[in-house]
């Protein structure tokens, strides 16, 4: 049966990156498993079990890439995508020939072991940012090849996503200035030329920068690596000057600050760090 | 100027993958670069700086993927691979076009700070073996997309690959095992199928599996999971009957456990640690 | 030598497109240069020539085009990109194997006289904003395949691009709204699954939907196929209520109709027809 | 339930076409769409209307393409290809997912309002020449890409097909004439060297090349720019001494120049101009 | 430096081809190769050598192979293509890194001892009619992957090309013509529904269907293993009636039969023999 | 129905395959069967047979391809893979669309014949070991592109396999041995730098590298070229040092050859023959 994807992605790419990462173990054949001949082919059984607390994210991705090598293979999630787990649970069943099983295991476990890795940190910081109103938000640092795998796994953990990629909104940052020779004059450079609803950010590191960006035609103000003082002062400075901007805050978070900087009222907080520093969710499969 | 490639892979299949992750970020076009126009064609220099200590590996592969955005990139490794830095090191100079740096800034670093957290992981676990015959062997459990490169940065980091894909050796498996009725019944089903200069090993949990290993056409024996005294008592065993055979141990390798499981006498210590749980190494670019 | 590729896109995408157009027409291969053999190998020079006056657009892809078939080639533009030409005017030279330039003449022709003819047709509309605020803008009609080059010559033309795919901004449409079950529904079911530098802009069709759109985080409100009338209500409205908020005005322009819907003091007014009502430039190519 | 190609091509080619296409459109993901979430996942329903007289052609890839996003879409064409329409009628009744309605919307329909304005322009032409022998044939000026798509709305207007590529037919032009320093020299030259089948047409300019054409081992010779009188002149003169060649007239040939061509005998006239010169034929999607 | 392609495809389509062979034999890499690390990137020098007497093709793919492994290969052809050599001639002089060398030897060689086959076979052919008007042409039966290669072989050794595809003539067969009901139907109803320029070929088996082959518009008549004497009847009614039909026979050709049928006065006689029964042409690579 | 794959191998690698091959031969479309119409859309039934006796070999592989041409096609093989067969024996049942049965028959069979004609031969050779136990295994030396499928009719004809690429065992042959300055130092240079499991195969041509070679860590020890009694030598002296060790004949094999060779002791003898002088099994396919 037809499933569907759980990102804004044609069908077909996925099905596409699916195939790679498969060829990519396989190469030119499973040699242990096609050596069982007849042996495995007969039906078989399979449970995914979690070796480690954590959210669970992926899934369905798994379920596509067991039926790219076999389509009658039948994998049941036993948990939604964004569940807390606990040690030792049970998160889906998966029935088929024993072939797609054993040749289809490893790749798959590698991909829901990643992006659980990630929903699982993600969470942590979410669950930080709850009883506030500023919202957790990823960033451009991703695995290559992953972006998209990785924003959803962001999304399962509770963040909101930044842009995707270079395209689909413009920021500005101080190397951008720089080459331009004023925060003004890259915005006075880059607005015309660009598509007309493309949103425009802008990276500050002072309170100049902020006041400089106030006077341009900038949709967001990004506060880069501010004491959380300053941030206040200049998240009152744009909320008096031009309140329909959105205020973001990033550099140097962690745990630790993520309440200091939602404090100062800035409407997001970006950070990588469930990306990049998340150890994968640890995943077993039992043949049953 | 032509630069070797240091994987053994054909230079296509590495610039085909540089081609999809700067796709994958770059999309219909970098927006706010080609907004700076004439600005952003002016020549600039950039450094990559370390922002915490770590073993750098990737920097040919980031060389690569500037010149495949501008073919006049001129990319100085400053460090070679493998090389132990401290924090703020400075570790590339890049001169070229500041459209280039600009636009290929974010997964140069993305690739590079990866595989570098790979190898300064697996550095730790060579290290604590440095005064052992026991060799550290790296598994499939890798990104997918990423193998060939994070297998690369595994043996940078000092480890020896195990095999990279599913068709470069036979890994008979407990499901393997299950599937054919016994360890010996396995063997001898997948041994005359498979290309006759192919590896076979086969992974067992006791020493009755290690008994029926010894009586099979294997080349390498896997003790999966074992008490370090039982290891010890397999590998006297195996040495004494079949001292051809390799001893691969697998199963809860940390740190700590390193050194009791090579006192066993094993030749091979596998683990996927390094990859699944390191964090990437922090490196900055700076326009100078 | 290399030349800057005029649209925000990765080289090889663009040599990819080029590639498959050129494969198109050639397929098992050119005989009848083919068949002349060294005849063919001799240097020759071609001039590209106008047949009618227009706006040239694309001659950096037609040299792309020859280069990709004979790196050798040297075509140089005689006029810039935008550069308004009356008839029989010679627009470009080229030189280099005869070969090349009688196999790539059809492809590269067709192209430029495809988005010679979009620009030439925009220009039109651009110059009849000239002397007021609002500016023309282009849509997601274009021929398939051909998006972006199609949205290059309609900047060339002096048009703002809109958005580019279904991907860089949110627009609901009043098939979004009917499936929402009303605007405000729309937008708060959206709103929080994107990205957040997403821009929104929602199509309304009557006063009373500009005024429900008023109360609802949207970036630009479009004003689709209203009586100027009537537009000139809205716009006032919204000015008055939002005044951050753009407004597009759409449906049914025509050269005629601009001026009136400008006098409303729109900031946008959209229309396909310069793509989808355009004739190609007439080009030829005279081997000299 | 599979539905029959209209084209004589691999259907995966045109899958890939069509997939290429969607890409183009969708990119990262339909936000808008997506955002909806469940309440696009509902069964819609949808006419295509026309918004002017034409021929329709090309609905088959429009269903393809929606059963390409979505396999469960019902897409019925309530017109034959090729069947004249009036404003303001139904082609065609779509009913599936509104998710993939509202996302494949604009590419299906810009690609039928293509192929549908080439069979409009095209079928006036061989309307034009219905009561002659003469039929009307097509060139290889057509858009980048969609050659065969357009080859096809080409036949489905009523035209013949001239050659769909360099490599099924050899037509020796001006530059191939005078790069073999004459016509007689240009086909000794590439006869030999060309599989056996394959056509060789041959192009004048004059009554004394058309003489020398009659010399040499050719099967079509085209009349290229002649005036109607000395047409008619080279006409008799094939005739007469090679019945068995086929005679093409081409150059400037519009609506008004279509009779008197025809009426020189000539068996087929070529012309761009459908192609080139024909607005897309306006369609729109209703959700009902 | 660039290199002419010998065949009259776009260098991007060979270039593809020859990174798909050396890819199927590198897989993740040649480890034995880069296994010598610096020892295998030292200059080296080799030279082909043939081992059998025969006709040498496909030099100048070798060459191109090469290169794409690595742009500093120095591959200098010792013979032309065609060239009729000697057991033990040295046939190419190669030098450049060892590792490029090395790597490439298997498939560089693999290519041309196929395709100098096929030329050594089919010279045989064609030798044996030199002495006649009637020339050899091949078939389609080639190897998967190969056709235009394969062509190319057989260009070489003398033959001349039958048509390279399903697209590039008609050959109406006996399967075709017991489907539309008989021979003259066949041709009734394919011949409007292609291209113009498109020659149309009918398989004959007895002179009944000669006689009906007469009457339709075809442009080769295809005599299909008839005796003889029958096809000297058939030749002869042919060029009586329609002297500007062309004559191929075909079926049972040996390099026996060859004279007889020539005899009989056909255009051209078609076999597969030279493709699907020539053993390769032994030739050995030597480093110096 | 799905079809097990009989290689090896991801489905979608051989799908690819597949459509690439119908491509290469169909191009813009089979204008003959498309002429047809509705003709050639009616049900039909065809049967293969063979024209020589011969071993069957890829039915599931032609299968497949009619089935990528119209998923309807109902292939059933009449023999089992590897099955002999006597000249004109039926060995498949093809029914479905006309169409199909005619688009498909030429590549089907191409694919089919060149197999068989490898299974054929390589039986002949494996039955001439079948009272010893030596092994026949093949080579390196397959059509480009045909590598993985050639290799399969090797093992339908009975044969074991040698490595499928350079990535899949290290062969170190005189040239490595050269390069490296002799065999030990190849050996010494090689075996740290690749994957742990992999097999090292050393070449030797003397009793002399015998020798050298048994003082290395190698898994496989080739004699190649060596008259039988300096192989009987060197059989005897390796099973008395390194029993453990395989050895290869390899070097000028014959049907011949092969017992004596045999009689030596060795473990497998490897040639090319089977792959590079057998001629294709003719079959022809019917339509009833």
């Amino acid at each position: 049966m037809p499933l569907k994807c759980p990102i804004s992605v044609p069908e077909s790419a996925l099905s596409e990156w699916l195939q790679t990462w498969l060829q990519e173990d396989i190469g030119r054949g499973d040699w242990t498993t096609a050596g069982l001949g007849a042996l495995a082919e007969r039906p078989g059984q399979a449970i995914w079990v979690t070796r480690a607390p954590g959210v669970v994210a992926g899934l369905p991705f798994a379920r596509r890439l067991f039926q790219q090598l076999d389509a009658a293979i039948d994998f049941q999630p036993l948990v939604a995508e964004g569940d807390a787990c606990e040690k030792d649970m049970a998160i889906a069943n998966i029935s088929g020939s024993l072939a797609a099983l054993l040749t289809g295991e490893r790749v798959a476990l590698n991909l829901v072991m990643r992006l659980s890795g990630i929903a699982t940190a993600t969470r942590q910081y979410v669950d930080c940012l709850a009883d506030t109103p500023t919202r957790f938000v990823d960033t451009r640092k991703t695995t290559p090849g992953l972006r998209q795998l990785e924003k959803y796994a962001s999304r399962v953990g509770g963040a909101i996503n930044h842009r995707l990629g270079l395209d689909d909104a413009v920021m500005i940052k101080d190397n951008h200035i720089a080459a331009a020779g004023g925060l003004g004059a890259a915005v006075a450079q880059i607005r015309p030329a660009i598509p007309y609803p493309m949103t425009v950010e802008v990276e500050t590191s002072s309170l100049d920068q902020v006041e400089e960006a106030l006077t341009c035609p900038v949709d967001i103000i990004m506060l880069d690596n501010m004491a959380p003082e300053t941030m206040a002062v200049a998240v009152a400075r744009i909320r008096a000057a031009r309140p329909e901007i959105k205020i973001e805050a990033s550099g140097n978070v962690t745990l630790a600050t993520l309440e200091p900087i939602a404090a100062t009222g800035v409407d997001f907080i970006s950070s990588s760090a469930p990306v990049t520093r998340a150890p994968w969710l640890d995943i077993s499969m039992q043949i049953v």
